[in-house]
């Protein structure tokens, strides 16, 4: 396993689904596992759970953490192939990754979309440039177009919380002032399909996620209707793909709030986090008792604890 | 004891200062206590001395640390109830706090006075909204109006090189050029007098502490005079409580130099750094042999220390 | 032991090598060594391969670490002695130091050159007051007018990969858009003519190092013949020291190229990195098989665990 950037990259989501709600029972179980490794976490963007998680989870396995705000502890990365580097760049992402390698065992990479350029995003090429240069596995801490790690610790999420076999889970576009990236919605489309979940994107029009994602998952643009019945409702805004990065202002009427909700089947509420009270979701249902947002958060140990032990236990 | 964030949250000033006498002489004692657990420190502004002796104080016990600059490596904190998050904050501190706890088995955080809201600081509504959302403990790393592991580590200092039962200990209003918060000299104030010592405060017309902080302690409008027999002098600036968050210029003249300390009884100096010399202090008292500023510094690995240790132990 | 700022400060050099080279073969061997000890590092300017590798060396000696960006996460310093600190320094570099030395056992401190003041700069002013006022070893993590860990892990790398007793080593000045120090070159020369080498460095004219550090080396001025049979080119840009800090734009065509390199005798290509492509060196060569500059990234761990190594050991 030298990468983890999506779910193509591991062998079944319900197994490692399983794993992880096994080593969350006795998480310092595999602690010899990360002896004398080291796991090198580095950022381009912000971040609060993933950097907190990501440490917790390499304790959990005995691993040292060296972390490293890249372009602001560090140097300016240049990204191009080629590039004269006579301008405000000072190190190339080749030389950064290589380097990373001689230091760290495993590394994991934030790196956010662009949202200019459809095309570099959806072909991850800065975290492709990286692990191209990287001589030890790469692990996606939040790429351009991906969350991995979000996403498999809400598929944890949602089996622990789950009541039947098949629940009815709907991934809600909902109102934000800032354009963000689809990398959270695409990995919980990605994700969520290969469990055992009857899965329903509702988004206003013009907000479609990539079709080469959703494949057979259900679009529906009447949101209550989408509601309907749901036992899991996720929220979460994307800027569109098809105007790539494009905001609408229009739509704060997408708010999830408890009117919404109660036309579900007194769903679970679900949220990746940061997340922007009275703009995407209503104090009412984030403070609710089926708000699952702090479970969520706290299963991101897990996931990020399972994508190491598989790492580290394969050498 | 789920918070640390005054005197009142322990049984006595006197039995912790001896504690932390104790755990000083052998630092390593209790270090399977911390083993698997996780001391978080949240920063929402500057530190050097609280960040690197919280972090010596955790290795001693056998805890990991995690660091973590929210507003700068993570996200703009909302701190408003009900708040219609559509500007530039990014995350409710109710978040932040509950999925921190999901992280960490203690919390330290550090938040600044605003200065211009006495009510507010004063009620430490974003220390108090925090460990509201927060479900473990929480240690005060400096609050709007509270410093305790400084006046706890000072305590310590005092108690260590008192030559008598009874020393005169002076609490000294000193100039600076910007408006500093109350904090440091509220805990000195809190923290001293349970402590065996006669405390005196002296400032200028203006400057007094807050009334139901100071209670009996004397306060002397004229700095020689109270100089007079000190056995420790204290210095600290801190902005006018009554005109909240405002400073004044004339005040210049309350420099500690080496003639205001001839008046004392061969005092010890103290200030909690960092200091601005020349302004606060002169050199010569601050090279002296009389000046405690270091020992202070390094009590306050043992003030966060014996607040660790308590909290882990009862556990 | 201290101090480590350069070459002065220890026993030889090739013993030193010999010594890393052994530690390297069984990095954990020493790791009882740094048990309940801590090493504090230090940056007042941007840092990657320092502060992981610095890290990296220090687990292996099992020490516990912690960072600090001094200016960035605590207060700005103050550096003149006897200054009025009413302006926007926060903290002189007595206190920093003198506190840092509470916790921790080692200390490392990285300071760059101002580039206008030589004097200041050459003499080592910042890094000569920070160990004058700390009371641990002081390690320098890159200062002024020098780099010894970098220089060491260089002369390392060589002794790797010579193939013959006296290989020849050229220090080729090379291109760049900002205004660098010497310190990586000062270091290299000092730390190089201690090995077994034929050092020459080539540099255009007006851009000669300190005389008192390059004593015997030649130093040629035209680059093609300084490369003819060279076994390794060591590229690096350095300001003026003559006129001091100036750059100038008009040698762009000293840049490293594969037509250059094909007059030494098969050369190995060295930069300490972060290392501007395409301006200092074309890709060709970067990306070539002779490239050791991360072979060279690896050894400042062992550059730094050999420094370590000494100075614990002696406790």
């Amino acid at each position: 396993m030298k990468q983890f950037i999506s779910a193509n990259d591991i062998s079944s989501v319900n197994e490692w689904v399983e794993k992880a709600i096994s080593i969350k029972k006795n998480p310092f179980e595999f602690n010899h596992l990360g002896k004398n490794k080291t796991l090198g976490l580095v950022f381009l963007n912000p971040s609060l759970r993933t950097r907190l998680s990501s440490q917790k989870a390499a304790q959990h396995l005995g691993m040292n953490v060296m972390v490293m705000n890249l372009n602001q502890d560090g140097w300016a990365l240049e990204l191009e192939d080629g590039a004269v580097m006579n301008g405000n760049t000072q190190e190339h992402i080749k030389e950064a990754a290589g380097v990373l390698s001689q230091y760290c065992d495993i590394i994991g990479l934030r790196t956010f979309a662009s949202l200019n350029d459809k095309e570099k995003d959806y072909n991850e090429v800065v975290l492709k440039k990286f692990i191209q240069s990287a001589s030890v596995p790469v692990i996606s801490l939040e790429s351009a177009a991906g969350h991995p790690l979000q996403a498999f610790a809400d598929c944890i999420t949602i089996a622990e919380h789950k009541k039947i076999k098949m629940p009815k889970v709907v991934l809600s576009w909902s109102p934000h002032v800032r354009a963000l990236p689809q990398a959270v919605a695409n990995s919980f489309v990605e994700w969520v399909s290969q469990t055992d979940a009857e899965l329903i994107v509702t988004n206003p029009k013009g907000f479609n996620l990539d079709p080469s994602i959703l494949k057979n998952t259900p679009v529906i643009h009447n949101q209550k209707e989408a509601f309907e019945n749901a036992d899991f409702v996720y929220a979460k805004n994307w800027s569109s793909f098809e105007n790539y990065g494009q905001i609408r202002t229009q739509h704060q009427d997408w708010i999830i709030n408890g009117e919404k909700m109660k036309l579900t089947n007194k769903a679970k509420f679900m949220h990746c986090l940061p997340v922007r009270r009275n703009v995407v979701v209503s104090d009412e249902v984030l403070d609710s008792s089926n708000s699952l947002v702090l479970a969520q958060a706290q299963n991101r140990i897990y996931s990020a604890q399972t994508v190491l032990y598989h790492i580290l236990n394969q050498k």
